[in-house]
């Protein structure tokens, strides 16, 4: 059986499956003295997931928003990373199956986030553009571009419109910004590109099932995000549920939409593993986790974030799937594998809810902090510029985007508009 | 028959084929107000190809050596820009066929460039990896590091010394700039990130088949950039010629090399498109030109640049293939068609050198300008990076490349170290 490579240790080992903010948190916070930690990931980087949107809309380079994992935890002792997938947990002999090996634990954490939901409509799965990965928004961006390539040639009305379409579903923050973003090229990038195309035919349309946008949010945030969404032109479509998408026409209970591209932000659901009890371990795609983030009776395997679902009598389904959550259920459970080794007892979880935000565009974004605050116009927006630069991994990372920011608000552009798809290795 | 959709003008049209530097220094100079000017490229982006190599060691991103071909030319009269790969010309009915359809052209201009050359070897083109576009910088960056990730899984220290392994055919200026950025990676970057791989294993290789390396440039700066790649640890192969490889070991008419990585950069051969007489118009893989860059007896079709062998006694096999060279050709003959414009006469093409350099590493680089002033050391680098800073596209692409050549300065570290292949489109 092939191996991961990992050299023996007298510590006890902590195998982190995925580097999202959670997995990231719990590896920084943990005692590298006392425990060897292996982590896994299917990509070498972090990725900073709040700004995906900005890479899909030419905003941002996907390198400023991603961050190599092994740079992050140089020089940290008794580190190891692999580039690997997790296939299959084994509980009762304590070895985690990989691509490439089996790798044997002693703790287990599954921060493997979360993956966008079809909800079983298999046209959908096939021909929408999921924006869940740093390739799948360069492939988003590409796509965009292309479309509007295609539609300069195009001599069929019906067609050039289809290509100049655009429907998002989810108005969640992802789907709102990715809107607001779109709605920006709109007007001021894509008319100077394609000076033979009439935007007035280019539509962004926002299919939301429930009866508002950013549904988590406070009614003062939705209904001013609403506004911002239809002073810049995108045609809201609240209490509508997709049915069918034959990649030309998106068909709702409502209304049918013509378009050639289809942008799921819908849903996701928890990137399970093979292995564990279905009945016992999982609630509604997630992990079911007590308040100490352990799986059902298997005390050293845990789940962290989006993949985790903490239920009580006061959230029946487990939190939301947010970042911050991701982030503090890391350092909490950190916290508590350092205070097993100096013999402390652990603590649940609490979680301290700072506040939700949603940029739509320039000086037009809404932020609620500690539930109290609520802000909107240019303070929501530079606070939420503020929330996300500092929240990058590293001082590069930070200095590109601020600059690509500086940059596209006073030139009123978006630079990074190239078509590129890498083909694959020859190897 | 499928339209590229441009518009009937009453102005003559001048279609470029590639938006290199000849092309883009050509569509900049014509004059718009005299000539409708159609631009096609495979590519919707300028890409800047002397600063190709750092894009592959991981110390620029992709997005900063490539500008949108739209937006160089944004608000310019009568300029189209198509995504398209010309296919075939038919120079009696003066339409050029693409894959998007015919095109009519009253001048046309092949301004194509130059691709890999593996002279023949078939095994070679199959698994050498090239670097002349950026989704193969793309590729080579991503390999690179997975040839590490591959290498700490590995039990086998002969597997893991050839995937630390990398032989670098031919040492012109991209061959000995890329051997000198992997050594930089080699001795400040990879060690750090891979603490359990033993890095006095891992060889840099430069495989040259003249007896020395910069073979354009004089004894001087050759000597010196020799120096500089041994100072770095670069093993250099003079008079070395590549016979065969078979992914594991490449094979010279000296010796043997085991490498899981061989980079081509030792030829190129103009990009030749369908058409034309073989016997009159071409010579040597290029087009053959007067010094109007005129090819054979067609007057109005015209090649620039690496893909254009304008030869005289002097120079029996034309020009070199350089940036400068492709740039000057453009203005020349843009100059031309303006002057035919005001009854003017046309000029005759005249190389006016400027110079050539190569930067090995951190302070170490040779420069000669205008074949007079010899530099080397810290002057020649400083003098190569002013020079390639000035000649890059676009205000945001220079502050992008400056910063994080000042980061990468100080910090001795490439951060873009991501290992990104988007997947190919769903569409």
């Amino acid at each position: 059986m092939a191996s991961l490579n990992i050299p023996d240790s007298n510590l006890e080992r902590v195998v982190i499956i995925g580097c999202g903010f959670g997995g990231l948190n719990l590896a920084k916070k943990l005692d590298h003295n006392r425990y060897q930690v292996v982590m896994i990931d299917k990509h070498n980087y972090h990725t900073f997931q709040p700004l995906l949107y900005q890479v899909a809309t030419a905003g941002l380079e996907p390198d400023s928003i991603a961050y190599p994992i092994r740079n992050i935890f140089r020089k940290v002792p008794n580190f190891y990373f692999r580039l690997a997938e997790a296939q299959e947990i084994d509980s009762d002999r304590k070895v985690l199956k990989c691509n490439i090996g089996e790798l044997e634990f002693d703790h287990l954490v599954i921060a493997t986030g979360s993956n966008t939901n079809y909800f079983g409509m298999e046209n959908v799965e096939k021909l929408a553009m999921p924006m869940k990965t740093v390739p799948e928004a360069l492939n988003l961006r590409s796509l965009i571009l292309q479309n509007f390539e295609a539609a300069s040639l195009s001599q069929d009305l019906k067609e050039r419109e289809a290509l100049m379409n655009f429907v998002i579903v989810g108005a969640g923050p992802t789907g709102t910004e990715l809107a607001g973003a779109l709605a920006e090229l709109k007007s001021h990038v894509l008319p100077n590109d394609y000076p033979d195309l009439d935007f007035r035919r280019m539509s962004i349309h926002l299919v939301e099932m429930a009866d508002k946008v950013l549904p988590p949010m406070s009614e003062f945030s939705s209904t001013k995000a609403l506004q911002y969404l239809e002073s810049l032109g995108v045609q809201v479509w609240l209490n509508t549920a997709v049915k069918e998408y034959n990649g030309k026409v998106v068909k709702t209970n409502k209304k049918d939409l013509p378009a050639s591209t289809l942008i799921w932000a819908a849903g996701v659901s928890g990137n399970i593993i093979k292995g564990l009890k279905p009945d016992e371990d999982f609630k509604g795609g997630r992990y079911l986790v007590n308040e100490y983030n352990q799986i059902g009776e298997h005390q050293s395997i845990y789940a962290l974030g989006d993949v985790a679902a903490m239920c009580s009598e006061a959230k029946p389904k487990g939190h939301p799937m947010l970042a911050q959550l991701a982030i503090q259920q890391g350092q909490n459970l950190a916290k508590n594998l350092n205070r097993s080794k100096q013999d402390k007892d652990w603590r649940k979880f609490q979680y301290k809810d700072m506040g939700t935000m949603a940029t739509v565009g320039r000086n037009k974004a809404v932020a609620e902090l500690y539930n109290k605050i609520m802000l909107k116009g240019f303070p929501g927006w530079a606070v939420w510029m503020l929330v996300h630069l500092i929240s990058l991994v590293g001082f590069r990372n930070k200095l590109v985007t601020l600059m690509n920011w500086v940059i596209n608000y006073f030139s009123y552009d978006r630079k990074i508009r190239l078509i590129i798809r890498p083909w694959k290795s020859k190897l």
